[in-house]
């Protein structure tokens, strides 16, 4: 599907034919998002960027996704906006902004008001993550970073066992990636989680319909045990609210480099999408398995800037012109 | 006058030929606005925009209208800055700030908090909304909507009849555009809004010496009848405070469909500088108003852009290098 | 040292062979930072700025350094991150932005955080500012004034009487400009401060050692008469906690005019680092100074610009290609 124009509102709207064409652009942008090459193919374009939930890392990589191709970005930040202050609707903002800019990039805690948003905006709106909705853009470059892991490891992804891990029922992050793993073909996805915190069961039907395997786990150290993938997620205290208070006879989930090393393969793939809570006795993925290889975290949170500005170009109608624009850079890079 | 290193402080500072020549300014500009040509003129030039008073719109539109001449903006936006807190005076702040930039935006509750900064400032300074005082870039966006639609209708401002709608007390818009219309001939001005919220006399007076005839009114569907602007703005509850309260039995002030259709011209031009107060019952401009082709509020935020854009133009002395600087852009526009 | 790649935490990194030759590039950049002329070198380099404590100035004169090098800003503000508030580690933080950014500036009012910061980061970290602790880029700044003004009025900086006063106790702008004063011969250092907020020893040891005089003074007229550099600093409430109670009966710490005349040489230079606090009656440089021609502080904050841009170029190692870059600016500059 050409994305030339798209809002890109969910995880629904990708194939496999689409998602390579993006990851074959997001591929040729890495060394740019490295600093060691650089493109100004949008100079002049302007980014709007207008984060009514805050998210520090997820609004830093889309700003230096889009600054990287050469844009400039326009942000406002904040749960209450002036103008929403005063009784504007949300689409009377989108409409107005999307005046002043070539797309747009919105989170927001109300899982609709960026559907809202879209259907008044002159321009793209890309959906930077919509309360317990989607994120479609961080499951994007999930599945940019276990296609690069597994290429690495000499790995499939087809017929590989996947174990998720945490808060399934809140966790958006999860509910976006589902959907893109199911594209793929014979997968075992194991749902580890508490009891007050599986997996909608719509996203389980959605896996189920395409043919997958799905097992529902309670237990940490059984779910984990012999995946090819381990994709862990913070308890989300700020959503989950009472069924927290719940889960203190739960069982443990925390992920220690003990447990990682007694219950997970040599070639597992361990990722997050970030923030973990690194607090001592958290229910996360915790500091000690820092020197495990296993851990591909920072190089998903790395790879947030080539997809996303993979997908800007894409939106943007710029994805052929990128090879012949990039040219070496001159500072000192990492 | 040229423009050229003056602050903006005021729409008094502005005459026809002025207008005339920022707004032949703007005409070039407007499709670099709507991304489908671009113009790095100002490259290297930095926008400090300080927005001690929030606002988001006008915000993004000067981020807009700056970026989209290639410059970049730095920001700092909310009530309270840290140095301000401190005891640092605003005429401190603007001088160390003007020492970094090459234009300053500034946006203040206190009326004369610009002016102190403009005297202390390096550079021009533009004044982006002070408190109850003025708002002269509203002003100038507004004056070239109208020019524009009354262009479009094969009309003229000259003779026609205009309705001011809503607070007329403490909507600085309204007071900033009394300014710039006054500069034309033979406009019949109906102020229409509650008792508690008239027009301040001194922008009447004004009107009447420049030989406009100005109307009293208190009835919304009475004062917008026949007219050929109509031009609504928000009962602002956070300025009007106690005025409020009084609202209770001054009529009904909320302009619908069904009033639109059974009091306005067909060639009626609806205008209102957002937000509105879309919320059911809001003393405002309706929404189910939307489809109702005389509204040009969007055109008007649209042109914010534009407008902006030229003013930095002729203020940074660069207005006449625009046509020749112009290119075609490579992304997908609006 | 070559500061190719290297982070930027402390003042005591710096010896005068480095300091000349990041100066003789700030030399180079005062035209860039004054908008005269401007260089587009660092397009396509991104600058995460991340002021976990507020601080506009040194925000805004770190995003105009590096905008004006031609890069892109993107900025995070405030106490309290989002991510940090779900339990997310600083070092995870800084090691996720590090990866979308060319360089980094972090202020943080925790002593620590900022070199486990540069610990996790995947590129160079600068400093700026953090807790009581260092303000490097003050402190090259403020020299970088002293050089310059010093040169001015024909007079070396060796054998200098220097007052520095207000709290030197937590000035942390003391602190590190005492250990580049220190770089130097025969000083003669008065420390002219309240008993409560005197210099910690640790900077007079410092100092002492490295062969200069120092001098304790609670009285400031006496200790400010005679000097040939009065650096002034704002007794910091915010910090200084319980003992500014104690203030009361310490003497009077404001430097007015009157002071000035009667205890200044002619060509004494008096710098602040601000914001300084003006209101009446504050323990500070007072407003009626203003007129005094020996007063450097806007010539000090202007520095900043110049002196960041040099940082950054000496950092990212293209120092070097700044002369053969630069071009002239089309717009109306100061």
């Amino acid at each position: 599907m050409d994305l030339t124009g798209q809002h890109i509102l969910s995880s629904d709207q990708f194939d496999l034919e689409t998602l390579d064409a993006l990851y074959d652009t997001a591929d040729l942008l890495v060394s740019v998002a490295k600093g060691r090459q650089l493109i100004r193919i949008l100079e002049g374009a302007v980014l709007a960027s207008l984060f009514f939930e805050p998210s520090t890392r997820t609004r830093l990589s889309f700003d230096a996704a889009f600054m990287r191709l050469g844009g400039a970005v326009s942000h406002t930040t904040g749960v209450v906006f002036s103008s929403i202050m005063k009784g504007a609707s949300i689409a009377d903002t989108a409409r107005v902004i999307s005046g002043y800019a070539d797309v747009m990039v919105i989170r927001h805690e109300d899982e609709n008001a960026i559907v809202e948003s879209a259907q008044a905006s002159l321009v793209p709106v890309i959906n930077g993550g919509n309360g317990a909705g989607e994120h479609p853009t961080q499951a994007l470059l999930d599945l940019y970073t276990i296609r690069s892991e597994f290429q690495c490891l000499g790995r499939e992804i087809n017929g590989s066992r996947v174990a998720l891990v945490g808060d399934l029922k809140y966790g958006r992050t999860i509910h976006s990636l589902i959907k893109l793993l199911s594209l793929h073909q014979n997968l075992t996805i194991v749902c580890v989680s508490p009891p007050h915190l599986t997996c909608p069961q719509v996203y389980l039907d959605l896996a189920a319909k395409a043919g997958h395997r799905i097992e529902i786990c309670a237990d940490l150290c059984t779910g984990i045990a012999g995946c090819d993938l381990l994709y862990a997620t913070r308890i989300q205290a700020e959503r989950a609210g009472e069924d927290v208070l719940n889960l203190a006879g739960s069982g443990d989930f925390r992920i220690t480099k003990a447990k990682l090393n007694a219950y997970c393969l040599p070639h597992c793939v361990v990722m997050h999408p970030l923030p973990r809570d690194s607090r001592l006795g958290a229910q996360d993925l915790a500091e000690d398995t820092k020197a495990d290889p296993r851990l591909a975290i920072f190089r998903q949170s790395d790879s947030g800037v080539p997809v996303r500005m993979a997908l800007f170009a894409h939106v943007l109608g710029i994805a052929k012109k990128i090879a012949p624009s990039l040219k070496n850079s001159v500072w000192s890079s990492k």
